[in-house]
């Protein structure tokens, strides 16, 4: 008889908190069957029952990376223009331990996802999303007349989630030299050059 | 009897090859003994000989790249100032097929890096060689009057290699989106804030 339905949702939740603890101590390099079963103190029978094959449990440890950042407290207040922009680039540098942790944990992601087609394309269609949103951001700006107008938007913002993305992974490595205050800074020296006069992203 | 020295280091080449085949074409977490042997046509049993524990293999694994990135051939030759700087970065994008791979295969690192102290520690040191590197060039650029006097030019260099790390990431995923020529404007658009007058690193 299968479990009700409270049961397996509740089981449900058992899972993806293991499977999250497992991912902040251990990467995805360290996520298998029996390091999350460990983790629940539960069998790795019962998790085959969850996960047939490696790539199941993958595809839901990105499903819950996704809803915890999804779920998780923002920072900032939303704004417009140059202000939403750099909310949106401080919401995700790793200044807590929190975010850190996270971060860490979508690091950590990219391995397993260039390796797997599939996991490839959805990673590659979470960041163009966010690029959409940045994309927005950088427009209103433009309107606006806080960047300069000729301002190639879709660039700018590209330009700003790399900068985001490569600062994430030097914090992770070096968060002595990188503690949260010298990472706001930086991001703020990089926006003060693209709100520059005379500077136009129109590459 | 061991083998003959000659033998040995033949063997150890044989060895890096195959572990930069399966790195290239696996990530860091498809990186096993098995796999190793099964690229060498070599039983895992000689390979335990070369890689007594998975520790050793990873340590390896990262030896070879270094030694790759040190011997592969630059794109352009060695500059001054800003010249220099644009060039140490245009040299880490991924512009083409082989430097694809390879940095397929560093971003991959990150995962099981992060997850070991030492390793972390041996990437954090690399990184930071990296940022004195580039700083020297931002002196020098600062120096030839190509960027504003008062930079800080510790910071700019670290904001430099972020940036050209998270460009990195983002044509790994959406190469069709970050084709070469845009990575390139995308960084020489970055250059460009860079050198604007008025806008000091003095964060």
């Amino acid at each position: 008889m299968p479990p009700a339905r409270g049961d397996h949702d509740a089981r449900r939740r058992d899972v993806s908190r293991a499977v999250w603890r497992v991912l902040a101590t251990r990467g995805f390099g360290g996520l298998t069957l029996r390091a999350v079963a460990a983790e629940m103190q539960a069998s790795t029978g019962l998790l085959t029952h969850y996960f047939p094959t490696k790539q199941d449990l993958l595809r839901t440890a990105l499903e819950v990376l996704d809803q915890r950042n999804q779920e998780r407290p923002r920072r900032v207040a939303p704004a417009e223009g140059l202000a939403a922009l750099r909310a949106a680039l401080v919401d995700v540098l790793p200044l807590d331990p929190d975010s850190a942790a996270e971060n860490r944990i979508w690091v950590s992601s990219w391995d397993v996802a260039l390796a797997d087609p599939e996991l490839a394309a959805a990673h590659a269609e979470r960041y163009r999303r966010s690029r959409l949103r940045l994309t927005e951001h950088v427009a209103a700006a433009v309107r606006r007349g806080e960047v300069p107008a000729g301002t190639a938007v879709e660039d700018l913002a590209a330009a700003a989630q790399a900068f985001v993305l490569g600062l994430v992974v030097q914090a992770l490595f070096a968060p002595g030299e990188f503690p949260p205050e010298r990472q706001v800074a930086l991001l703020d020296g990089w926006l003060a050059g693209v709100a520059a006069p005379g500077v136009t992203w129109d590459s």
